[in-house]
Formats: structure tokens, sequence, C-alpha cells
């Protein structure tokens, strides 16, 4: 696994990672919100005990690419992490949809591409390792139109974590075999936040990408 | 318009008719709910104030087919209606999506046919007349599976109007025309309980098919 | 339908406005209030969906002419509405009867006037289009000491309108037809707020004077 | 006083009289609402305090002379009072107003009659006296509709007072003086409700009819 | 009655006062608190409604003299008021029983005297007419400690009210009759605080020193 | 100390016992209520551990020596204590004092001395010790009226305790050195209930009874 | 994996397996409580989709396993589980120690061996698959009185788990790893109920049992 | 006892002191919180009321020495005590166990005793006595780790104690006797709170060490 002992570990985001994390850290006992950041949490430091890994959620509901370039260097480099994820973008998607009149809240794809090189190649000099997790949304149907438009910015994560060669979270992609079987609507009212289904399927695509290995001790 | 002075109409239903309405009867000053019955109410009797129409809401939320039609005595004809509207299904559907291996709590197309004529057979011998609400669902991919199910479920509602003879309000039609401009989720977390904006087209469906005069008294 | 594509309404006033909109901003699912301004917001995006319409409601409970005339640039220019309406004055009015000795609140009809005409004057030369919606009483009886205010105030409305030749909508008028069926007090508990019914006259008798096609696309 | 010494005062009525009393028995310390109830127990314990009476508040918010009826053996009777007031009939008179459709709430002028007839027929024997208070309505114009019949119900009141040979309490008649000077709307937002003030101009209109002695002790 | 058309009345004092009043200003429907300011507001503006009395409650809860004096200006003068009652010094007294320890909270006589003495030349001179209220204390035995505190401090205010020339209203005299009767303990769980008799003999006592008549318009 | 090992206690009484105990059973961590019953307890379990004395607090707010008696069988006897002890009749009093008029609620003294035989006489033969706690009631003039009646009240519990030869704790004696340094005032609102250092002088006067060695251990 | 497609699994316990779960039904989306049921939910359902298993949790906060028993019929049985898990004797170890008084809510090692050995033989001829999961305490000393008691209440579980031959999940044996690292207070406030991570241990000990593929689909 | 008349007393300390204390000032009725501090107010007024103590709790739940260091002057010496007890440290240890990773709050020995003496040094000028008490950690197994530093900082207290001259109250060794007869988790859940009973024992523990004469008066 590539976290090693005593690293810091910031999980950055929207509300898909917020999930009502605590102010204004969300490390520790009840603190990383009811979702896979807590599982992340979980398995580090019930798997791995002995790296005493700091695990801390700072993701913030509503945000998007745009709002978490801008409380970068505060909330996340002033914490001094050795590892960092980033999954970042539905937002910027979602409101050119369910608030198509409002355009200034609009994060269009070109904007969200600048948004993560900005926040990359402020970071990488600092860490060990950086993990891009691609948005996803939980429509099965590719065609749908804010379903391809998750696709396109999820294109440029993997773009971008090929360019910058960081490690890749590719959540869309986990989240389809499990829509071969089930309807979305049984993991999700509004198709952008997951259940606990959905949070366990995300933790599991997270730690994949680190290398994490889940037999371990047992 | 078909309702005449001194009627009273019944609206059931499940959630998308309840919104809220109060308990144990939804008529009058804030009791209708803040759904397409409190628009309908209000059109009513701001537009024909001189008919007098006594107008219930009796939807509740989560009702199926098969509740609807166990409570029908009591919740509808004991009210001694001279006019009923009825929209059912998307619960009989929604169960099969959402909670797929809670078989208890599907109700398959030919149960649902089935209760939608005894409903009907019950009915039509006491009252002026009813109308059939299609159940709709605000997906716009027709392939979709819980939307091909909603088409499925309305096709049954459109022959059993013909069959009896009764009104037929559309509303999967009239809804299908909006997200011609619009993605379904601006007005609907779920694809299942509509904005205002729904709610205002779903009133038009059901106040046409009952030849509302639009512009009286303008 | 005299509003355009893309076009930004504000619709202003009191309470008979606000009727619990969301702050800052009232636009959109749910924020609008349950008043005729969610009505008009439902209608404008339902009916005119191409037309793709911004509808903000700025109301502010309590509010006089005074009131609103000093929150004018700040509340109604600072959005760049192409569209505005206007119905204020029964606050002035009110004050005089209910709190009859706390004659600071009171604005008297001059007054009245003057604060409509500089909030004219300020709007028209940056707006496509304006209406003047008359205050209303929901009290039958003209020569009540408050009814007979109002249609005082509603007077300078009305002449105003002419003069500077914009839109107006006749509240009182629309109102006192539904008085001819039913007492007031079916429709408000103080006369002054509307119930359910109330608002849907008020939607009409405002998107009436916008030329609004009510069967368009039944 | 015409009320002695340990004598038990029960004032009967509906929201007019109730104003929020305690239940079982609105009696006592912060027990008798906050209406002309409770000014009347002050000032009768408060001028008499020898005369160590008892004053009950059985008021039933919405109460109708219909129900009253029902539950006059069980809420007056059962108490053994030597002295009883009765003020009710304004809901029998407002249903027919704000609720105009749902007639089997309505209690005409000949029911209101014939149930008053029962509770005097009823109570007479078994008391030392009796006070009928006239319903009121806040609303200085005679020809409004409802103020109107609350005259007529008033009037049913007066002619029974007379015939049974009771104490009357003319509580429009107070009312009304206070209306040469003031709005209405000053004191009751929905015309039925009176504020602090109108609770003190029926206490006075009720002990002026108990020959209360205004200055005893001053 | 010695208060005249359109004067203003401010009542001053503690919690006895306040009871429960609205901020900023305790004037109004449903603000004067529900003590005896209640009353006086009720009585002043239902049997003198032509004379247009504004009444405004000012007392804080839990002011002593010390605290009265110092917001004195800007509570009461800047008000403008024609006429004010005082009733203040229960808390100079009573934290000398209740927290013996805490000195710092004490007012003794002396300063007591020093400060109504400060208050009343402040105000005459601007003013129609003052009304200085003793402090009561709900204990019959006269040799009780606070009891005697208060009489003491009662003294002063009897005494500075005829060196002035002002109006008095002897509280505890007035409570005094009533405790011949009953024990305190049916009136004040505290003995400070009292029920709805106790605020009805305390209005009686003020409004009889400013000469109302009780049974004008009867 | 009389108390043994194993041995269970019950403490019964009013609301001077129960203090927000826990139903329903008061008993363990938490649950005593916050007045003298839980110093017992701590006091029982933290100076003689090695005698694992169980402690259950059984006081009913509001209860009278009447009331006392009806649950005696189900609330203490049922219980199967080894140890009794029983404050009762503050309530007694009381109501004759703050509800003069409620005469249903008053238990005279002979009712109160015959309540506390037959609760003594129903116990004894199945305990190891009974201790009777007198009422006290926090006023120093022995000539007020509560006062007085409680000394009489008292006096029969001195009597009973003498006859039956069952321990007592004066607890109005030991109160009364109180009160020859602090005005009651400190100690209680009402006079009835104390704060936390009336609740250790009860806790001292009871546990002297029961020959507490209180140094025990240090 | 055992459990196979169409399975259903039934979670039995205390509040260890409750964990704030949903009434009647612990299962599905938000309603399996927040502790390991959730997780194996998770897991099962996210790694596993296509066997469509269905998970309920029916823990009972405070059970011990004479409580169980007395349910178990109703609460597990009629459920009619394929497979069933059951970590059932922290509380009757637990009020043993925190209760040490309360000696009828002890179940000791006898009758929990007797209570496990019923449930065992009920439940073995209807289902798939039974999972005996001991109790643990997250305290590392073993010489510690409650953990003492909890490794011999766990070795009636081991040794139940060989003589009825169904599979065994040593989840004190999984917590003593993390001990190795960390205090037990950093995982729980009592040593009762774990956090995040300990959830998280005890998914794991659960599932290895079951011979769950961690690294499938991955 | 050494504390003497007028006397102003502060307890200082972390959450085992503060125990829900009021705002700015834990003094008198009510506020004293529901630990140790309460029962020390209330025997030192109780027993010794001629002596006119002040008591103020003055902790702050979650402080370690270098918060109350950083606190004293305005929290402790502003106040003029004449005497001080502190308890302090339990916080500068569970954070060391509790949240490992989060060096930035722990607090090790060289800085605690540092505080302690910066403390101390501080206060002896202005004060008549100070008594330091040592914290303590309800577990009675010596080699657990927390235990033994809480010992450990014990053993710093101790010394102080000495080298300064000042009292001591060994609280660990009063709790110690109790667990000899009742496991630890009877007394607290987290092993840091105590309940009634340890309050208790903390209560006598601190006025034995003040040479409280526990039956004076008796």
């Amino acid at each position: 696994m590539r976290i090693e002992t005593n690293d810091v570990l910031v999980l950055q985001g929207d509300s898909t990672t917020d999930c009502g994390r605590a102010r204004p850290y969300g490390e520790g006992w009840g603190s990383l919100g009811n979702g896979y950041a807590q599982n992340v949490g979980a398995l580090l430091d019930g798997v791995y005990p002995e790296r005493h890994i700091r695990v801390i959620n700072m993701g913030v509901s509503g945000n998007t690419s745009r709002d978490l370039r801008a409380r970068w260097e505060e909330d996340t480099m002033a914490l001094k992490p050795n590892w960092v994820t980033i999954m970042i973008g539905i937002n910027d998607i979602w409101r050119q949809y369910d608030r198509p009149l409002h355009k200034e809240q609009h994060v269009y794809v070109d904007e969200y591409e600048a948004n993560l090189r900005a926040i990359i190649e402020r970071t990488l000099p600092d860490v060990k390792g950086l993990v891009l997790m691609t948005p996803f949304y939980m429509e099965q149907y590719r065609k749908d139109a804010m379903r391809a438009s998750t696709d396109q910015y999820g294109a440029v994560v993997k773009r971008l974590s090929e360019e910058y060669g960081v490690l890749l979270a590719d959540t869309q992609a986990a989240m389809d075999v499990y829509f071969q079987q089930y309807d979305p609507i049984s993991m999700s009212w509004d198709r952008v936040h997951p259940n606990h289904v959905g949070s366990m399927i995300l933790t599991r695509c997270l730690l994949e990408a680190l290398e994490f290995d889940w037999r371990k001790g047992l």
C-alpha cells in the first residue's frame, strides 16, 4: 500500500466527499462524514494501524472546481498533506442542468480543466502522491445529456492523470458495473449522492488505486 | 366546463396528489397540499366561483393501486363525489426499481389493470364523471427501464379510458413537451415528485380534460 | 406574450408578493414563496419553456412604498431586469388603521404617489416593460374606511400607469368579482393576505396584463 | 354584586372564552386563558376576596351552539355551578361565511335558538343565576353580511334573556362604542378574536351585568 | 381622568412591570407583557378610546434603581412622554436576601433614594405628570426581614412623592388588603411576581391615582 | 451505620424527594434525581461500598399522604425493602394555602395522621427499619400560617415516631439552624423546594438518624 | 462466497449490531444502522450485486441472550432467513459490572450457554448456514475482570461453534490486533461500542468467515 | 476548617470540575454544575453558614494545563480569591491516547510541570491557601498505559505540593478504595467523568484536605 507510516492524507471534493463531515477538520472519531471518506479512514486505520496514517476529509458540499481552486491553499496545502485525493466536477455540470438559467453558476469544461491543472501544479511539488477521482453520475444511459457531460469531464480527469503521471480512480467505471444488476434509482434519489453501497464502491475504487492489500491480516 | 354547480370533486392518488394535504379531509384553505390539487382548487374556485364546487384531495403518499383499491370505499365513495380523478401507479412501478429485492411491495402490470378495473367499475354507476390520469416519470429517454414501465402502465390507463368511455389526462405527454427544453433534473430530484412548474403542467393537463375555460372572465 | 426569450422578470412588493420567498434571491425551485409569484413562475416556465425566462421574487414583508423606494437600487436595478412588476401600498394604508397612534409608520397618499413616481422614473429607462399592480383589500363594502383608502391609493396607481404609459393590473377589480359569490372571510383571515384562490386570481390578473396565451400548447 | 360567598361561577363558550385555558379545568393561577375570563377571575378575586368565589373557564375553541349543547351536562352541570355565563354563536355563523360549501358545519338561526333554549332550560332549575352574552363581530358596518347575521343571532339572545328572565350582557353594543374611534382592524386580525382591549371591554360588559362594584375598596 | 388626549404614557420599572413585553418598544397589540401594564393599556384604551393615549411599557426584568437611572435618558426621556410611572426597588432589596454574598449587586436605601431623586429631577421639567409606585412584597408579616426592608424603601417613595408633589400609588397597601383573606402563596411562588389577581390589584391602584373613571360609559 | 450489607433502602415522599428521578425506578447512575436522594445514594455507596446497599428513590411530585397511602403497596412493599424513609405532608398543607378554594385537594391533619398510621402499620412487620422525616417549610417566622401548619403536621410525625418506636429525622429543625444566618429566600423560590444547600442539610439530617459514620475511611 | 443468489441474511444481536437501525425492519437504504451491519450490506451488495442478497439487521440495543432467545421465533425465524449471524453476550456480562446490585439483570455463563444452545437448535434445521460471532470487549489487559468474563463467554461461543459445526467469527481476536497499536480509548468511550474503525474490523472478521472474495471485480 | 469567614474560594480545572456550571460565573443557586463543586458549595454553606464563604466554580471542559495557564490571570486572579483549588491534567494525558495522531493537542509531562509551576508561583503570593488535587483515572490496573501516565502526572502534583508547601488532595488514592469493591465501569462510561458517587468521593477528599469538620452541628 502506497501510503506510508505517519503520512497525512487529505480527501478533497464536494458533497459526495463531504457527507456531513465535522468542521473545521473532518478527521477522527465520528468526524469523517458518512460517505466513502469514513470507509477509507476505517480501512486505512483498521488494516494498517501500525502506519499511523492521519486521514482528513476536507470536502465541501456544493463546491465546483472553481470553488475548490479558490480555497485550495488554505484548505489543502496548509494542512501539509503527504497524499491528496480529489473528486470534483459534478456541480460544475449539474448546475447546467438543474438551474439552466443561472449561468453564473455554470463551470464549463475548459474552465474545469484549467482549474484542475492549477490545483495539480500547485500540489505536486509538495506531496508524495495525488489521486484524481473522476466525477460520476448514477445514470446508465450514456446518451443522457448529463451523463454525457460527466463522461466528458471524466475524460479530462483521465487525460490529466496520464499527463501529470498521477494515480487515477475511475469511479464511473466502478459504478457502472453495479448498474448492470440494478437500476440507479436503488442507489440514489438524485443520481448524484450514493447510498451506503455506492460509498463502498467508491471506497474500493480509491483504495485499489492506492494498492491497498485487502486481505492483509486475514 | 364539465363540473357543474354544487358538484363534489375528489382527487385520488399517491404522493404526487397528496403533497402534504390535511387529514382527514384535504379540502379548503391551506389543506389541499402544495401540488396540482391546490392549483385545481384555486382555478375551479377562482374562475368559476358561482358554481360552488367542493374540491377534496384524498391522495395518500406511498400508495400503490393495491392500496388505493383497498381504501376506495371508505376514502372515495363515502364522500359521495360527483366527479373523481385518479392518478396512480408510479409506486407500483418504482418499488420494482428502488427496492428490487422487496418483491412483496411490487405491483405488476396485470394486478395494476385488475385494480384499476375494480375501482372504475365500483365508481362509474355513482358519479357524473371520472378522469383517469396516467402515471408519469420525469425521464426523457424512452428506453430507460422505469420510463418504459411507466409507459406500459400508462398504456393500460389509456386503454381503460377508451374501454370505459371516461376522460383521460395524458400527464406523461404533457411533461414530455417540457423536457424538450430542459433536463428533467431541473424539475425533480427523484424524477417522480415534480416542482411547482411540473405541478402547473399537471394542472393544465387535468383541467383541459375537463374542458375548463381558461379565459373565462378575462 | 410580451416577455421575451432570456428576459429577466423581477416581481417587487410587500408580504403579498413575498409569501415566504427564499433569501437573498427568491428564484427557482421552492424559492418563489407560496403566493402569486410562484404561480407566475410556474406558468411562464411551464407554458413558455422555450423562452427561458428568469423570474425573481424580491417582495419584502411589511414594506411600504417608503421602504421599497429606499431599497430599489440595490434590490431591483442591480438585478438588471428586463421586466418589473410592482404591487405596493397596502402597508402604507394598513398602519393608519391597525396602529392609529404610531403615526411615524403611516405613509399618506401624497408621499405614496411621490415614492411611486421616483421608482417608475428610475426604472423606465432601463427596462423593456413595467407592470403596476394596484394594492387590494378583501372587503366588499366600498364605504369601509380602509377599503376607501385602498381605492384612493389604487386610483393613484391607475393614473400613473396612464401617465407613464406602463401596463396595469387592476387586482382589486379582479378580486371584487369573486366577492359577488363569497364573503371575503372565506379568502383571508385579515382581508390583506389571500389564500390559494386569491393568489391564483392575482396570477391571472397579472399574466393577462402581459398578454399571456392561456391555451398555448393545449 | 350578585355573586355570593363561596359561589362557583362557570364561564362557557367558544374560543373567545377559551383563549388557551388549561385542561381539564381552566381555573386558578395561569389557567383561565388570556381573554376576558382571566380578567373576570382577577377582578372577582381581587375586589371581593372575602367572597371566595371559584371561577372556572370551560370555553372550547371552535364550538358552535350544537357542540355546547352536546357537552353541557358533562362540562357545565357536573361542576355544580351557582352561576353560569354563556357566550356562543359566532362559529354557528362564521362557518357559513368562511367555509360556505361545508354545510354540515353550519348552524342556522332556528337550530341556534333551539340549542340555547335546551341549555337554558336544563340549567335554570339548578343555578342562582345565568348571564347570556350576545355573540359579537368586530365590524362596524351593519349591512356587512356576517355582521347582519351576528345581529340576528344576538337578537335571539336578547329575546331569550327577556323570555327566561335571565341577565344579559350585550357585548356587541359595548364593542360598537369603541369602533366609533378606531377601525376594528386595530383590535383583531380576523374580526372575531379581540386583543387585550377587546377582552377588557367584554369584562366590563359582563361584570356590569352582575352589578359589580368597580370602586369597592378604592 | 388626568391623562389627556394624545398623551404618551411610559411605564417604567423592573420585572414586575416588564412581564415579557416586546422589544424594543412594549406598546400595542400583544406587546405590553402579561402584567399590570397590559391591563392599564386595555383600560385606558377601552374606556377612553377618544383620548388616543399611547401606552408604552419600558420595564426591564432584573433592574435595580441603579440600572434604571443608568438607562433613564435613552429609555424614558427619548420617548418624549407626557406621563411617566415608576415602580422600582424590589431588586435593590431582593439581592440582599437571595444572594447575600454578592454585595456588588446590593443597592442600599441611601443609594436608592439618590437614584430616585436623580430620576425625578431629570423628568419633572419635561412631563405633565409622574406617578411613583411603591415596591411591594407579598408577605403579610411586617417583621419579616425583607418585608421590613420593602416597607423602608416604600417609605422613601412616599416621602419623595410628597416632597416633589407627584402622584403616589401605594401598591403594598393595596396588596395587604388581599392578604387578610388569602395567604400570599396563593398569589405568587416567590412573593415578588404576582399572578393575574395581583396584576389587577396593581392596575386598580395605579389608575385610581390617575383619577380614572371606572364607570365611564357603563 | 444501621443499614447493613445487601440491604435495600426505599426513599418515599413527594417532589422534595422525587427531584426528577427516573421512572419506573429511581435507582443507580443518574436516576436518583438531583435532591437529597442522590446525596444519600452517593454517600452510602461512596463511604460504605463494601455493604452493597441498593438505594431506590420512589418519591412522586405533588403527592399528599392520601396519594402515598394509595400507592404504597405497589410502589413500596412490592420492592421488598429492608429500610424505608418517608417524608410526606407538605402538599397536604400547601394546597390549603395556594389553592384555598379547591377543598377537594386539602388533606387535613386528622386524615394525615390516619394515612401515616396505615402506612407505618403496613410496613413495620416487613422491614428492618423505618425513618420518618418531618415535612419542612423554609420560613423562619413560626406564626406564619403555613409554617404553623407544618409544625403541627411535623408534631404528628414526631409523636408517631415515638409511639411506633421508629427513627426520626427532624428536617425542620435542621433547616432552622441555617435560617439564623440567611433568609430562606436564598435557599428556595417557593419556600418548599430547597436548593443544593438545603438538599445537603436534609441529607445530613437523614444520615445522622441512621448513625452514618462521616469520617469512615478518611 | 458462501451466501448464494436470492438468499436472505439476518444479522442478530444487541446494540453493537443494532446501531440505530430502522424499525420494524432494518434493511435497505439508510436502514441498517451505522455499524458493521451497514458495511456488510454495502459489501455484499456492492461486490456481489448479481446475487441479489437481502440483508436484514434485527439487533436490539440492550439485549442479553435471555432477551434474544425470547424474541427469536418472531424476530428471526419468521423472516425465513437462509443465513443467520449472532453476536450476543456483552450485556449478559456488562450488567454484572456496571449495575452490580441489579442481579435480576445478570445473565451468568450457564444460562448464556443454555440460551445459545436453544437458539442454535431452533435455527439449524431451517437455514443454510449460521455464523456465531464472539462478544468482544475493547480492553487489552486480559486480567481485567470484565475482559476475563468476555473471554469466558467467548470460549462458550467457540466451543458451541465446533460442537454444532457452524461458522465462527472471533471478533475479540480481530480487535486485539488493533490494540497492539492504539489504546482502546481511541476506539470507544465505553469499551463496548466501537467507532467506525472497529465496525470495519468486525465487518472484515464476519465476511472472512463467509469466505468473501475481497478482490472480486477489482 | 481552614477557610475563614468571608473568604472567596475558586475551584479551577477541566470538565471534571466544570460539570455544566453557569457562565460567566459558576457560583450560587444552580450554577455550580452537577459535580463535586456543587457538593463543596453545599457543604461549606450548609455546615458553616456563619462563615459566609463565596464558592466559585471556574472549571472549563476540555482544558489542559496549557489552556489553564493561558487563562489563569483573567479567570482566577481577577476574582481575587482567598483560596484556590486546582485539578488539571487528565486532558494533557487523554489526548495522547484517544487522539494519538493529533500530537499538537498532547501536553507531555515536562510541559505539565512547567505549567503547574507557573500557575502556583503566580498564585501563592496573593492567596491564603492553595489545594492541589491530583488528576485521576478510573482504572484499577496500574499497568494500563493511561493509568500509568495519570500516576506519573499525579506524582508531579504530589512533588510540587511538597516543594511549595501547599495542601494536597490525592483523588486517585480516594477513588482506588472504591474500586476494591466495584468495577470502574459502574462509576463512569469513559473512566474520566465520574457519576454522583465519584463526585462525592472527590468532595470528601478535597474537604478533608481543608480540615472540614464533618460532624459540626450534628
